[in-house]
């Protein structure tokens, strides 16, 4: 007897890596880009406000890409990911974009992203953002059970609840109280030995 | 204006590790163990030929990972998959198993493998083995394109055809004469060199 083939997703940022604009904005200083969904509900009109930001402080994808390289994963997300590898498959699902990931992609080795997209000009000024698919994370947790794969996911916010929800396995990985309050059928881990350990079990 | 984002999809053996079962009927000196879908067209009365080779033999599956283990990745293809991980997202396709393939990764630096798995008692020995999905590689480039990605697909066989017909673009690697005359719409390549330029144009 053998069970589905079980699939790992994660999300990124306050997964295995700092939340990008909170740390952007504390590396250049610039207090306006702390701003999250918190204060700003609608993702368009605070990613508007971001890319207004960086163009008054005549910030170009090249300079964010510097201060992002900067930024190291969370403390011990690396060797999680090595010792995932000889566990099972796993892709990364993020709302973040590519050109901003890149950096820190390479400091946790490469692992499969699957993110969205920035639009530049020709002088490498941010212009816009084109999300790849609405509810882009919970599409692809459907498709690797369309894949028949048994999929375990990994967040630790409201934006990763729908992909949790779909997934045959949830943990919240240091989640705000709120989160837990919220959704308290879900695993919650604060330490990557815990998932580790979860993780285990499964296979 | 911007494209779709592309994704590449790729095969396994022939395109970045020698055939499995070839080079294990070689590292082992077992004849019998050469056969492939030419000589036995089908696939399940194939594994279950191998399947019993194997257990006449006494070869448990610790046994044939230590032979799969001194293999080594096609000349380039690590390089090649190092240039990649800065490019583009990838999997890769296979129709081959993960405690095949696992020793044959770890080589490569893990890239994301999307393909079946065998089944052992617990003594170790294969009794069986499980196709994830049928035309599992065609469905994978299908979730691929749902998730809005562009995808291109790189492989060497008539199995492979269905995932380069479902691609945006597909490339034959190193194909037999054969498969290049019955499908003559993709393009060749006999060194990754070639497929890194394609792959650069289309970025």
């Amino acid at each position: 007897m053998q069970q589905r083939i079980k699939f790992l997703v994660m999300d990124l940022e306050g997964v295995l890596v700092p939340e990008v604009w909170i740390a952007f904005a504390e590396k250049t200083g610039i207090a306006e880009l702390r701003l999250t969904t918190r204060d700003i509900a609608d993702y368009d009109q605070l990613m508007q406000h971001r890319l207004r930001v960086l163009k008054e402080n005549s910030l170009k994808l090249a300079d964010i890409q510097q201060v992002i390289a900067e930024m190291e994963p969370l403390p011990g997300a690396r060797q999680y990911l090595q010792w995932l590898r000889e566990k099972c498959q796993f892709v990364i699902l993020s709302d973040t974009f590519y050109e901003f990931a890149a950096p820190l992609m390479r400091k946790l080795d490469y692992p499969t992203l699957l993110c969205n997209s920035l639009l530049c000009d020709e002088q490498d000024n941010i212009v816009g953002y084109k999300m790849r698919l609405l509810d882009g994370k919970r599409h692809a947790v459907l498709a690797l059970k369309q894949l028949n794969y048994e999929v375990m996911a990994m967040g630790d916010s409201f934006n990763d609840i729908a992909m949790l929800q779909e997934a045959e396995l949830g943990i919240l990985f240091r989640p705000s109280d709120l989160v837990v309050k919220t959704y308290p059928q879900f695993q919650v881990c604060s330490e990557y030995q815990q998932v580790m350990k979860i993780i285990e079990k499964q296979l």
